[in-house]
């Protein structure tokens, strides 16, 4: 049967690449890397009920799933190329059931992966706890990945698209209220995030450093700071918001999701000031956008300063996966 | 927390590499496929329950989450070079007993890894069901990498070392018997099984058809028939089997281990008849020998013949997940 639910997702995900040597069905896919390119690999794991509610439609965890290690390769500046899947799901119900998850979920992969023209190249499927892992590779010239190390004191901080909405999605899901177009919009955030690729590529030889946003801007700005050995001063003024998180939050609880909330997969990144303008022009000619809000300073950690002008404690710091 | 488990894993398992270029530590890891080589590349799963019993040692979990990959490597004839590993524990218990978990499988792991040079370049921690997704990378040069498609009748078939051992250690763990030295024997080969990576090399060029047994023998060597579009007949009376599964079992239950039971991770290939003796000195040369057990055939499917010359019947035609 694992044969028969991996030839499905396959058939779903079919992608003509000329560097697919081999694809699914042997022990191992074979794989041509173009000369004078270096190969970005990462893995990401969603399990059911820490990464993603019970009752997820198949085809958003199947988005998702890619979205997230998509995410992760626009954060090196890598261009998509191919992925391996490995979905853990319960044996019990009717093989039907099975069988029309799959097709859900590799039609909601298959639905991200087209444009990006990424190939699914090996997969595994076993019974178990719902779970899945994707490992995605790309491809980045020498030298010219973005890193998490770079940033210098001086440097402007920016974030692609808005920030909360995924944060604020999952607030609404778990506590009612999701019903409206703004709420859908909050939801589709958290369910069918956009990797930021095309921003990611542009930012390349610019930026002196760049992450995703998965567990909170405070949190994973923190890395940056931490990896570049500098601090990171904040305003919270400029944090850019959605109108459907500013129309359904009052001002407090959206400048929360903003800071702590994770799940947005915009790029958090730096550059040096000269620079600053021309990269948000250039990123605004993508659609994402994006926005000045803070800069990098000498010393180290993230400090968030309110409306008021006043340092702030953030009410949240993002969360953090075997956190007590 | 995340950050600091996956460093003690990066501790453990540290390995000089060039080709590494950026390892653990920031969105995804940079690599330089060697000139001239393609990329092997797969990705394996295993959930406690499913794949590996509860109270399996953390040491034998890493070890074996790792091998059964080097497997597939092995099956096409790469060389290990790098690995990607998911791992997902539950978050109840203490703190110190999940670092205490996390480095008795990064011990195993390491301990698999070293003789190999497989350098860990990326990992990801999350809360759930216990389960490790490891997905590796070898190097493969063009057109030399070992398939399931190429078999051809007259080819003798071959595996490599013994068979059977993993099930009757999963079949002592399970009802009991598992005490002195043959048993433990017979539970090594479950728990740390090694994978034929040597063997897979020496193969290239000369086997016709190669991968490793992981649901059994009748159900694996269906797969080559399958994808060569031919069938196979094995003797029964040829199934190399280890004197410590012998000093156990009857013959019939050794039998049916060693035709049905998976997770041996041993290589089944087929060679041409002019070659066998050739292939044989060389892989006894290697350490692990090789077992000339019946060969290819026009048609289709898999056949044993019982020590009588009557075809039988297998009682265990190896097992599948999701199946009913």
């Amino acid at each position: 049967m694992e044969f028969r639910l991996i030839d499905r997702i396959r058939e779903r995900t079919a992608q003509g690449r000329d560097d697919v040597r081999l694809g699914i069905g042997d022990d191992a896919a074979l794989l041509a890397v173009p000369e004078g390119q270096e190969l970005a690999v990462a893995i990401d794991t969603m399990v059911e009920g820490v990464h993603f509610l019970r009752d997820t439609a198949p085809a958003d965890l199947g988005w998702k799933a890619l979205a997230v290690n998509l995410s992760d390769l626009a954060a090196m500046g890598a261009t998509p190329a191919w992925a391996l899947l490995a979905l853990t799901m319960p044996r019990g119900g009717d093989a039907q059931a099975r069988q029309r998850f799959v097709d859900e979920f590799a039609e909601g992969f298959a639905r991200l992966a087209q444009p990006h023209r990424l190939a699914l190249v090996g997969g595994d499927t076993t019974s178990g706890p719902l779970a899945v892992s994707v490992a995605v590779h790309g491809f980045v010239p020498p030298g010219k990945a973005l890193r998490r190390a770079g940033a210098k004191p001086g440097d402007v901080v920016m974030v692609t698209g808005t920030l909360g909405d995924a944060a604020a999605g999952l607030h609404l899901l778990q506590h009612g209220g999701a019903d409206g177009m703004l709420a859908d919009y909050l939801v589709e955030r958290l369910q069918r995030p956009t990797p930021r690729v095309a921003a990611g590529l542009a930012l390349r030889e610019r930026a002196s450093a760049c992450l995703d946003v998965s567990d909170g801007l405070v949190a994973d700005l923190g890395h940056i700071c931490t990896a570049s050995g500098v601090g990171a001063e904040i305003e919270s003024a400029l944090l850019p918001r959605s109108s459907a998180l500013l129309g359904l939050f009052d001002d407090g609880s959206a400048r929360d999701f903003a800071l702590g909330g994770g799940d947005d997969y915009e790029l958090c990144f730096t550059v040096p000031a000269a620079r600053a303008a021309e990269v948000q022009a250039d990123l605004a000619r993508l659609g994402c956008g994006a926005a000045r809000i803070g800069r990098i300073v000498e010393g180290e950690g993230v400090r968030v300063r309110g409306e008021d002008g006043a340092w702030l404690e953030p009410a949240r710091q993002g969360w953090d996966h075997f956190a007590a």
